[in-house]
């Protein structure tokens, strides 16, 4: 027996947006972060996600303000930098990812952190009005936050912060949300990862479902 | 206030795997399939993950005698093959990702179909013996399922099916179950996608944790 089914992609898009919409508790975000939230939860395969997402005030506005002033996306992981949808992108951003820049080992074994952390050393020139996106290492946002403690540090335009796991993913992200030195996104406790992360990328970068 | 937190990786993922086989219900996994459910659930931030994963009997090792023998392992998206940690491959395995060769889109359009299942025609010359990973699109499993129906078509080894997601996700896993074409491993329901599917991988490569 040949399996059929939906082969359409725009309409299997649709059909999942409707559905997540019909499921989903979407009351508590504005109109510029439903979308994100939307595209969050579908990426999780869980509508019960949309309890744990946090947006700060004008984060989606400034994250897509960024990104329409052609700011880069700083991400920390492959999986993150690979998920974005290039043709989404609203000013051919760039797409960074230092996590394997060969300088990388030797800077972790002489900081005494993950390469995951290191790797955000490379990340200064560009970070000046960036969009960032952590989505795999509690580390990494630990270190950020660590960077911009310092006032000569340079700032992002905006921080999406989801790193999951079982050590340090929710204190990391708690501590961004307590923090908050530019706006900022997280999924609150231990749930979060490339996907979800990628997802709130590209419904920043652009508006169409 | 700078931040302090555990910054040695390896304790990291040590503390994260003793956390889980604490939170866990594992009990009913084999000791090959206990390794892979971890990573897994490690991948997702959630130990409720557990309940959902189905392994075939045998799939964790003939999956792992594919790759000791040199078998590629067959990816339906960039963020899977992108996640694979080169260094635990057995047999410096090669990872295939055909998503985004030239040819897909035309294809696509002649069968019909998403170039994500449009894809995996390029996979014959590779599929025999093959580890096959599907962490992103349901159309490209029911795809496989249907090329499988051929007997002339090459068999690989084992197939993870953890396509995610609100259309066909749910179905194709549960014909690729209900099937068995070769011995599998899937998630149930919704919930899958990229990072589970490479932990999957991750693990089937080798036991170091």
């Amino acid at each position: 027996m040949t399996y059929t089914y939906e082969m359409d992609g725009a309409a299997i898009y649709a059909e999942s947006f409707r559905t997540i919409r019909a499921e989903a508790d979407l009351a508590r975000f504005t109109a510029d972060e439903e979308p994100l939230a939307v595209r969050m939860i579908h990426a999780a395969g869980m509508v019960g996600l949309a309890e744990f997402i946090r947006f700060s005030k004008g984060f989606a506005t400034e994250a897509r303000s960024s990104l329409n002033a052609g700011a880069p996306i700083l991400c920390d992981a492959r999986m993150v930098s690979e998920g974005v949808t290039r043709h989404r992108l609203p000013a051919q951003n760039e797409v960074i990812c230092t996590l394997h820049d060969p300088r990388v080992p030797e800077m972790a074994r002489e900081m005494g952190n993950t390469r995951s952390a290191a790797a955000l050393e490379l990340w200064r020139p560009h970070l000046e009005g960036a969009l960032v996106a952590i989505g795999n290492a509690p580390t990494a946002l630990f270190h950020l936050l660590n960077m911009l403690q310092d006032p000569d540090c340079p700032r992002p335009a905006a921080i999406i912060g989801c790193p999951v796991g079982f050590v340090g993913a929710a204190e990391s992200k708690a501590a961004l949300w307590a923090d908050q030195p530019v706006p900022c996104c997280i999924v609150e406790g231990r749930l979060g990862g490339s996907a979800i992360t990628v997802a709130a990328i590209n419904a920043i970068a652009s508006r169409a479902e």
